[in-house]
């Protein structure tokens, strides 16, 4: 029996825009892992009669109702008043939560001096579980009535967090039979409606495991889920449809379950205990800042250097005065010049180039916008590749960089790059 | 007359807690900013029966309805139909529209294969405003309907953004008779706690013009906004609240309405006919990255150095070795010898250099994570900060790059680094 979940994030600051609310998708992630269906957030402001009235509709609707925020000390903290009025519970204060909370203050801040608002904290619907807050003052609480179940989280990205692993969880777990398992088949070089007009028939006679796309920064993401018993029956049920999937899409699958391009490209390096290094022009160093965001990428990324001004690309670079003569700076020539480059200055196994023009404008040679040429020096070998032209810099920026990665994936697979 | 205004967000990813709801936040901000109440925020799937339901609820407790996400090419994209179903608005085929998906596939995807069900984004609610989406083929709408206005925005934040700026801010601006007047006041190097402590007083004793704070990647931006029914008349408005504001903020303004650091930075290198140059250890090509960000950049930044592996801070930037040897990779002394190595090799007249250890383990010395040295090579002088230590590896490497931007900034604006 699937249950289904509601979660209410109170707090006037969502409202206004001030931060964009992470504990809902953290909770989300949490349910989704234990096989708890998600159909709704809400988001309600710190104001009683819309957030009782939230609760209502909530109760109508799902089996269980998770409230992120109004925990806290402060007058406009209102949600246990609420959910126990809704529920019928009466608030009972408790003398060991008063304690901790005491306690908190005197250890964990320094004897800081610990005003009474902060005693409502301690009062909790009577008979519930007591979550324990490991990061801040307010405890949570969950339990169960006329069928619904219902858990108090602090707002608090951080409280949150550490509360749902260490009490809202394990809560959740005891309630279910069975848990969902994933796996996400990563697609560069497809749009996404290319990739869902192929997969579309396949898609829609899935019930369980299910396909579903999702399309972001140039890339397509597709979630294989199965809902099982195990991982074994998991993994069962899902292996024909990947199987399907790889028949359809084959070497555009850069990877599956292995997140981003980058972090693709560094796993395989490491494997391969191979090095890389990139000479950058119109991506500015965005293609050394997605390795770099990576922990542990040092061991296969070398360095790069972002030759921005063109005549820096003979005088800090080294490609040589005569090709930057003979050919436009974004061009073939000068794309496979910097990755030789980039290769010989680092004393990398592999290097990139990439030339071109960002835009808006076009660039001192008049070549329009959304050019770009990307090139990949590998063994005695050089690669190089034109993107899709863009419009948009950002996007030009972030593909042509993708491209070289996807490149350096195909060569280190043995695919055609 | 305050219209109260509820934003639905469409899509199952965010419910399987894949993506934050950025969307919401930014409408949020949106309508903050246009005098609008948000009091609900609303997250269903791409399910019609649940989508419908939270429609139906909307329009009993909201004057305005926005929507985001689900007007997409796929099979799941469901938001027009629902939508014009609740609101008895029959879908027309937009035959201007057709031709522009069209056009977009041919121009701007060079040529990528259009599949027939992105025709579906030419269907839209009879009688609407199309809003134009400049950065994605779907297009957005508004309509009004016994008193309620809709509005339909794409999901993908980028495209979002770009249509809530072209076309949902001008309608919603159209419903009121006075418009609002923004400055945004730009601040590095103080939390937003300390901000607030100081301000307190004055954002609570204001309610027109208003300012509100915003935390945002370690700074801190005041929107300071007037509803007036001139330019002239706002500005006379929010002249004495800015002086207020700088009088006590002083330095820690970065700027205002300059955008962000790097935009600020790059503005007075371009005034003053300035040229910088940047070598980059841990924060691996992002700040060359940020710079680049910007069309115009290559007036100003010539380029710069990723010395990632420390042999290459020798090899490539020219580093001495016995400073190397005599330092660790993560010291003043370093971080002083890549700045004026990054000058001398591209022949700017500024260098920085960053030298740290972005985590989360410690370098090959045992510098703790979080350790970070920011150096400024300027006419003949060195300066080198050591920035609050964080433990998040991509906020370690954002606020030393925004550190080093806020230390050039200073300088070239006369004020002490």
């Amino acid at each position: 029996m699937a249950y289904t979940a509601e979660i209410i994030g109170v707090g006037t600051e969502i409202l206004l825009g001030n931060i964009c609310n992470t504990d809902a998708q953290d909770v989300s992630q949490a349910l989704s892992a234990l096989g708890i269906n998600v159909y709704f957030h809400t988001v309600v402001g710190d104001n009683p009669q819309r957030l009782r009235q939230a609760v209502e509709i909530a109760r109508s609707r799902a089996d269980i109702i998770i409230t992120t925020g109004g925990l806290g000390p402060t007058y406009d903290d209102l949600t246990k008043q609420t959910l126990a009025e809704v529920f019928g519970k009466p608030l009972v204060f408790h003398e060991e939560e008063a304690k901790r909370i005491r306690r908190y203050f005197k250890e964990r801040l320094n004897n800081m001096e610990m005003t009474d608002n902060n005693l409502q904290q301690a009062w909790l619907p009577e008979g519930c579980v007591v979550l324990e807050n490991s990061c801040g003052t307010a405890p949570g609480c969950a339990f169960e009535s006329g069928g619904k179940h219902v858990i108090m989280l602090p707002g608090p990205p951080r409280e949150c967090r550490a509360m749902l692993k260490t009490g809202a969880i394990p809560y959740l777990a005891a309630l279910s039979d069975s848990q969902l398992y994933t796996h996400n088949i990563h697609v560069f070089g497809m749009g996404e409606s290319s990739v869902e007009a192929r997969l579309r028939d396949l898609m829609m006679e899935m019930t369980n495991p299910t396909l579903a796309p999702y399309a972001k920064d140039g890339e397509v993401l597709l979630r294989l889920t199965a809902k099982a018993r195990s991982q074994e029956e998991a993994e069962a049920m899902m292996a024909p449809a990947l199987e399907k999937v790889r028949a359809v899409l084959g070497d555009y699958i850069y990877g599956i379950d292995t997140g981003s391009l980058e972090n693709t490209v560094l796993s395989h390096l490491r494997e391969q205990k191979k090095t890389v290094a990139v000479a950058e022009s119109c991506t500015g160093g965005l293609l050394s800042k997605r390795l770099t965001d990576l922990p542990g990428s040092s061991a296969a990324f070398l360095g790069g250097v972002t030759a921005y001004a063109t005549r820096t690309k003979v005088s800090v670079l080294g490609v040589s005065e005569d090709v930057l003569k003979n050919n436009p700076v974004a061009s073939r020539a000068v794309a496979e010049a910097m990755a030789r480059r980039a290769r010989a200055l680092f004393g990398a196994d592999f290097g990139i180039g990439i030339t071109g023009v960002a835009g808006p404008d076009p660039d001192e040679d008049g070549t329009a916008p959304g050019t770009v040429f990307v090139a990949l020096s590998a063994g005695d070998k050089l690669f190089c590749r034109e993107p899709l032209h863009f419009t948009d810099r950002a996007r030009v920026r972030e593909f042509a960089a993708s491209t070289a990665l996807d490149m350096l994936r195909r060569y280190l697979t043995g695919r055609p790059v």
